[in-house]
């Protein structure tokens, strides 16, 4: 039993300063975490019982889908990050360190190479696959903005499982399995989930997808198809295959055009001065190149420059995740300045790309199709092009996917509008393929006595983020509204009695039945504290049933309140214990 | 199910070449741990199991003690350890590092400072206390000699609390309680313990045990008596009141005594050329004077003598735990080079002592009591001096226990013997008092209204040093031989059918009854491997009870052995499962 007199915890009346979503606001107001660092937390008691009914959920359907729990240090010698390249390409994400000897170490962000080399130290034949390895630890990441409380941290507890097989065939079973577990642990914790295709990120590999918890607070925005069961990450959107253009346009032509600075100035100045004979002009119509800067993990930075049609905005993030390991950035004026071929506001293909004399890598985005013609920068003070021609005019370095999604984008699986919204990413499922596997020599013999590379793939699933995104789902404007799965109880009782009174004594006897019925309760035995204090106290640490003994007692009953739905209702004193056990195992 | 065709575990047959100690050796060859780093193990499936039981049974009495869990992280702020002078004091054996924004970090080695900040944030009347919270952690401490496997790792699983008191008997209280819930949590564990006095160490603070599991591959020695219930840690022995010397000595006197570079040669000459008359001179009547150099923290360096008699052996570890945080070696060429008003062999105590020429700080034995009289360098190459009286002709800059305890030395409690054991640290228990609380301002509101600072106490069990010492304790040259509290499974199940014979179908149907009976079963059902295999296998894993599903099925029969008494019987085979369940119950 937890008795209020006792526990530690103070629930606090106003919201942390830092504190800007609801999960953080509250978590640390119930008394549940509280900072201790930059992006690290100290688990209170409560919170800590959360968080360990979480982790046992997890733990259950990793074991009963046939995966076997390890447990690495996070304390990691370089060499074996070095030899996949990791060590460098984490970048600034990474945190690393010097031992008393001067030897590099890091913490691990996950542990890929150490899984791998794991089982390729006790395991070499066929026989010995499939297997699934999964560990529940701390993990470690430096990130450049820790924000939103558990959501994004530095220092949080993380699932993460690794499977291997001997094929194809057999990862794609591993995956499906994997992907099974999630769906049944993310159900049991009671959070809504979305499945959305995903970028491979700094991890290498092929087919990924993404457990999101639509929330508007989360920090991953993606699409989903109005009429199909299409989804993805914004930043894995493809927009499919787009068909070439196949007109015939007028020979290219420069266009004096002063004045137009913006897009919107010269569309205007084009249906004015050559307006089209079949429909206006439009920002469709025009191409606009912008700079960026790449900054690789070795430290290095290149210049990118990158097409898209007039009308769209570039989204930095979506081109980040192509590009990844590097991080992008606009191009800053000290960028440009080392590009003085450049007319700011006036650049066009011509003055682009690896071949061009500016020697600047150019890439266009996916909707800027062969054969389609645009009106651009001509490298020329007020200068334009018109009927640019792609691949007879000009040609670039490749293409990306470079243009912020917007709602009504047509999906790439069937042409049907695409919504968006925002989620927490609370899982990830990955087939990462032979590149670890191939890097640091995971080999078995197969059925014909040769040696082969395993194949992998890397699931993992956010523990302590699980918890801010449970409490993102279940409050409201007075506190926490805990599923019952995970709640640090399953009753909050409440006595508003005073020292050694009816209800006090009442209150005592209820608490100890509910516990001898096998129910955790928390029971707010406090003397001399109001019984307003006591609901708000109730409200905010979100039990899901709240039992208060008070005035009701003189006619004999108990009030019983859920804290989901806000029913309350008086039981007999006699049925209290029955009525909160028969709610108790409904699940509601 | 544990089923060996499947469990990630691969047994070795050699010992590895790193391991010095019979638990690192069984650990490593039985598939617990692995090595992944210096001073850092992964933890298989296996001992994973068994680390996790041992977490629950500390779990377990702490919560039943009152304690109240929580959970800090390990990546920690400077700023604490700083005002505490922790992050100077604990000098290499603390893991820094530097954030991306350049800030210092520490992995914390203990949490005193967070623990006492957060009730300072959290509470503030007397009637808030007392409070106990722990937490299960993860632990990092930049060891100069990881060795041992899991008895001294670098990154570790340590059980730490702290008390919090308004006076010195709540403090009493709670350590009495600590102490009690140690006694309860170690017998539980199987493992024996002495309770010894211990040194503060690094962590300021007056009254200090040690629990010592006495086995001797520990790292601690410790005394006990041979009469009374005296017992402490080498390093924390104090001599006791021992009186002065009232004899009357000639005044002192130069001894030219050519050729006597060693404490033997000098009381051969004695004996040759100066006899006493009531006695021969022995080793007891020198005083030998021996040169330290100190490294503090902040990584000055401070030259040190100490004088202590001709015949003891100087015990600079014991010398080290009374200067801590200091770290202490002999002076070494270089360190005498500096001091060339030193005779080396020929030391005395006319040269020592912050106001001697030398300006060294000179402290003696506390066995050289005042009045006593020695034989000593002159401070001249094959001159001694005799009749040196402490007190008369010399004084030290102070008294320390710095000889080597040596079995048969007095008891400081009731002058018996003292015999020497070693052992492992198992558990520290501290009270603390208020430093911490001083130096971060943790006072509460007594009753009368006034500020008052609070008392501390500290108390920590090495969890995943428990699991490596419930090893020491129980094995045999075959392998390991867990407690059944703490063993990964609670049968070992051991078919040595073919494909589809009858000894296997029984072994299967044998494997699920035990399962149902609700007991945990490692079964071994690798067909092709041969029982010598399986039966040496079984005896490395160590579980506790272990049954054979063999040849006697022809006559009805299953053999039942028992790991720990090496007892085997052949059970009819409808007796076998209540023959385990019984055997499990009784706890044998």
């Amino acid at each position: 039993m937890l008795r209020l007199t006792q526990l530690f915890l103070r629930t606090l009346r106003d919201d942390p300063s830092d504190a800007e979503v609801p999960s953080h606001r509250l978590l640390v107001r119930a008394g549940y975490i509280r900072r201790a660092a930059p992006g690290g937390y100290t688990w209170l008691p409560l919170g800590w019982r959360v968080l360990r009914k979480v982790e046992d959920i997890v733990r259950r359907e990793m074991d009963a889908m046939g995966a076997q729990e390890v447990h690495f240090p996070a304390l990691l010698p370089r060499e074996n990050y070095e030899a996949t390249g990791r060590w460098t390409e984490y970048g600034d994400n990474l945190f690393r360190l010097v031992d008393r000897k001067g030897a590099d170490y890091l913490l691990g962000p996950t542990h890929e190479e150490m899984f791998t080399l794991l089982v390729k130290d006790l395991y070499s034949s066929y026989k010995d696959l499939p297997v699934s390895l999964y560990q529940i630890q701390t993990k470690y990441r430096d990130e450049a903005r820790p924000r939103a409380g558990l959501l994004r941290g530095r220092e949080f507890l993380m699932k993460d499982s690794y499977s291997f097989d001997i094929d194809d065939e057999g990862l794609a079973l591993s995956y499906a399995q994997h992907r099974d577990a999630y769906e049944r642990i993310f159900q049991q914790l009671g959070i809504p989930y979305v499945i959305v295709q995903a970028m491979s990120g700094a991890m290498g590999g092929s087919k990924s997808e993404e457990f999101l918890a639509p929330i508007e607070v989360g920090e991953d925005s993606f699409v989903r198809c109005t009429q199909c069961t299409y989804a993805a990450n914004t930043e894995a959107v493809t927009a499919g295959t787009i068909a070439p253009d196949t007109a015939t346009y007028p020979a290219s032509s420069d266009l004096p055009s002063p004045n137009c600075p913006t897009i919107a100035t010269l569309v205007e100045y084009l249906n004015t001065h050559v307006p089209r004979t079949d429909r206006p002009w439009t920002g469709a119509d025009t191409l606009k190149n912008v700079l960026l800067s790449l900054r690789h993990p070795d430290g290095t930075t290149e210049t990118l420059a990158v097409g898209v049609p007039g009308h769209r905005e570039v989204d930095v993030k979506r081109i980040e995740a192509q590009l990844s390991p590097a991080e992008v950035t606009a191009l800053d004026d000290a960028g440009f300045a080392q590009h003085p071929q450049l007319v700011r506001g006036y650049i066009g293909p011509a003055m682009l790309g690896t071949e061009s004399p500016s020697g600047i890598r150019y890439l266009l985005d996916s909707s800027v199709v062969p054969g389609s013609a645009w009106v651009t920068g001509a490298n020329t003070k007020e200068v334009h092009v018109i009927n640019l021609v792609h691949g007879r005019d000009f040609t670039a370095d490749g293409t990306i996917e470079a243009v912020h999604v917007e709602p009504g984008d047509p999906c790439p699986q069937c042409n049907a509008s695409l919504e968006i919204a925002r989620g927490i990413e609370i899982g990830h499922v990955f087939q990462l393929g032979r590149k670890y596997a191939q890097t640091l020599g995971l080999q078995v013999l197969d059925q014909n006595g040769k040696q082969v590379t395993v194949t992998m793939g890397s699931y993992g699933i956010g523990v302590s983020r699980a918890v801010a995104s449970i409490a993102e789902v279940f409050h409201d404007e007075k506190g926490l509204k805990w599923p019952r799965a995970v709640a640090p109880a399953d009753v909050h009782l409440v006595s508003t009695g005073k020292k050694d009174d009816d209800i006090t004594i009442a209150a005592e006897k209820l608490a100890h039945e509910l516990e001898q019925a096998g129910l955790e309760v928390i029971f707010d035995d406090r003397i001399g504290v109001s019984p307003g204090v006591k609901f708000k106290d109730a409200e905010l640490l979100g039990i899901p049933t709240v039992v208060v003994v008070g005035k009701s007692l003189a006619e004999g009953t108990i009030e019983v309140r859920d804290r989901h739905s806000g029913a309350q209702e008086n039981v007999p004193v006699a049925d209290v214990v029955s009525r909160v056990l028969a709610v108790h195992r409904e699940g509601r």
